[in-house]
C-alpha cells in the first residue's frame, strides 16, 4: 500500500479534489489517499510550499506527495516527477517544491502517455496529468518514465533571512530567522520590540509573544489572537532580531 | 476493500460527517471511504449533483457514493439506491442522481431494517438511512435487499441548453454548451463578448476567456479572477454562442 | 487496521493536520486515519467535545480518538490517553473528553518518551505527543505504558440543564433538554414560543420549530433557515420546556 498525498487549491465546495482521487483509485487501487490541504489560497504557489514543507518530511519513505497549485496550467511551464531522495513529489514545477526538495536527485518532465490521461484538458492536470502520473508511480513505475530528466526551473520568491515567510490561520507570523541565533531575546515587527517566550500560555491574553516555532524557525503570535491582524503585516515583513548586550 | 464516497452539505465544523463515518466503519470495516465534498452549498441539490458528476465516472467500478443533500429529510421524499450499471448511489430521491444516472438500471427504496438504523431520526437520514445502506451495500448486500424497486422522481431544474449550470469556487462559469459546436469563436454573457482561448495563461491576468472546460463544456472566466464576481451572474445566467460567419 | 479519527481546529490551510498524519502513518503503517473534524473554531473546547460526542460512539471497538483542540499547549495541562473501556481518547486534559468518557475507566499522562517525539516543542503537541502516542496506541502499545495514571482534571462549563449547548453550521440550536419529557409540546427561547414539529419539512420555509434532534436532545431550528440568527442567542442561551396543561 503506498501513500500518495494531496496538496491543492482547489477547496472542496467542487468535485476537482474528488476527480483526482478518482483516477488515483481507479489507476492504483492499493494506493492510500491522504489530505493535506485543499485550502491553500488560490494560486499561492509559496503558501503552497510552505504547507508541503510542514507536512511531507513526517511521511514515510516511498510517500508520493502530489500538489496542484498551478496558475501556468496549460502554458509553458512543466509538469514534473521530482525524486528527493526518501519521497516522491508531482506536479508543475513552479517553485512549489523547493523547500521539501531543495537539491532533488533527480526530475522528470511527464510527457509519457501512459503517465498521463488521454485527451489532456488545458485547464485541469490535477486531473489529466498529475493525478495519473501519481497512480502509476504508486502502481510501481520508475519516476524516470515519465519522461525526459529535466532541471528545476521554478524558483519562490527569496531575498536574504529577517522576514515573514508565512501567516497561519491563527494569524501567527512564522520567519525565516533561526532560533539558534546565539541571545536572541526579542524580536522587532512593524515597530514592535516583541519579547521572547516558551509557549503562548506564558504570556497574558492577547499579548505579543516571539518563540521557537514548530517549523524550527522564530514565530511571532498574540495569545488567543492574531499577530497578522494586531500588527497589521503579512508575508514578506521585515523582521528583526534583538539579541542580548 | 470497497470505496465508499462521501458527499454533503454538512461542512466538517460539526461531529455529522464524522458520524456517517462511524457508522460505515463500524458496520464495513473494510470500506474505504473518500471525501467527496462536505463543502457544497447548503440544500443546493444543483450543485450537489454537479460535484458528483465531476468526480464519480473517475472512480473504479463497484464505488458506491453517497450523496447527502436532503432538504426533504425526513419528508415524502424517498431514501434510495441507485444502480447506474458500473456503480451504486445512495441518497435521496431529489434530483441529485440526475446527471451521473441519467437512465439508472434500477433503484430500489430503502425500506429493509437490515439497511437502517433503529430507530431511524427524522433529521439526520445521513446516519440512520443512507450510511448504513452504504455499508450493507459495501459489505456484500444486493441493491435489491433495500427494498422495493422505484422509479426516480427527483428532477434537477431543466430548460434549453445555454445557461449557467455551476458557478465553481474560483467564480468559473460552467455552461452547458457544448464546445464541439462548429466553429465557436466567443460566447455573449451578461452582454459582453467573450473570445476563445485555449487556457487561463493565453490570456493577460484580469481578462476574460471562454474555453473547453475539463466537464468537456464551455466554461467563462477571468484569468486570476472571478467571470461570476466581474460580470455580476451565477446559475441559469443565459449564455449565447457566437460562431464565425 | 486500527482506525485513529483526527479532531482538531487548525483548518486545513496550513500543513499542521498533514503534518500529524505523516506522523501517524510513518509510526503506525497500517492505522487507518479518518478526519472528524479540522473546522473546530479556534481553541473552542466546548464545540471540539460536542463534535466528538455526535460521531465518536458510531466507531467500531477499539478506535483511537484524537483531538487536538489546546489553548494550554506546552502549559500545566496534562496530555493524556483515556480508556473510555470501547474506545481510546488521546489529547489534552481540558474537558474536551467530558461528553464521550464522563466516567473513564482509567487515564495516564503522557510522559514515556516512547510515545512522544523527540525534541517536544512547546507549541505544537499535536504532531510531538498525541499523534506518535496514537500510533504507537495503533501498533499494539499499552495505554497504562504512555505514563502514571491521572485522574481528570479539566471540565467542561456546567450548569443545570435548560440551555443551548451547541448552535451547528446550519445554526441549529442543540440543547440539553431531554425529549422525553412528558408532554413537551414547545419551548421559550429569547422569548419567542417554539412548537414542536417532527422534522424540517412539516413546517413552512422561513418557520421556526423545536423537535427531537439527532443527539437525542431538543433541537430548535428555522426550516431552510438559521434559528441562531433569526433569534440571537448562541450557546449558554436559556431554553425553557412547555408542557401541555
Amino acid at each position: 500500500m503506498t501513500l500518495v498525498t494531496l496538496t491543492t487549491d482547489f477547496g472542496t465546495q467542487d468535485g476537482y479534489v474528488g476527480a483526482m482521487k478518482g483516477v488515483i483509485l481507479a489507476r492504483a487501487p492499493r494506493a492510500q489517499i491522504v489530505d493535506i490541504s485543499h485550502e491553500v489560497p488560490r494560486e499561492d504557489v509559496a503558501a503552497a510550499a510552505f504547507a508541503l514543507a510542514q507536512a511531507a518530511p513526517h511521511f514515510p519513505r516511498g510517500t508520493i506527495h502530489v500538489v496542484v497549485v498551478d496558475p501556468g496550467v496549460g502554458g509553458v511551464r512543466h509538469g514534473v516527477v521530482v525524486d528527493a531522495g526518501a519521497q516522491l513529489f508531482v506536479g508543475p514545477d513552479n517553485g512549489v517544491f523547493e523547500l521539501v526538495a531543495p537539491a532533488p536527485r533527480a526530475a522528470w518532465e511527464i510527457t509519457s502517455r501512459r503517465l498521463r490521461r488521454d485527451p489532456v484538458s488545458a485547464t485541469f492536470h490535477g486531473r489529466d496529468v498529475f493525478a495519473p502520473a501519481a497512480a502509476a508511480l504508486a502502481a510501481g513505475a520508475k519516476p524516470s518514465s515519465a519522461g525526459p530528466e529535466v532541471a528545476l526551473q521554478g524558483r519562490l520568491p527569496g531575498g536574504p533571512p529577517g522576514k515573514v515567510i508565512h501567516v497561519d490561520r491563527f494569524g501567527n507570523l512564522v520567519t525565516d530567522l533561526r532560533a539558534a541565533t546565539a541571545g536572541l531575546r526579542a524580536v522587532k515587527v512593524a515597530g514592535r520590540v516583541v519579547e521572547w517566550a516558551r509557549t503562548y500560555s506564558d504570556v497574558a491574553s492577547g499579548a505579543l509573544l516571539a518563540y521557537l516555532g514548530s517549523a524550527g524557525t522564530v514565530e511571532v503570535a498574540v495569545r488567543d489572537g492574531s499577530a497578522a491582524a494586531l500588527l497589521g503585516v503579512g508575508r514578506g515583513a521585515h523582521v528583526e532580531p534583538l539579541v542580548a548586550i
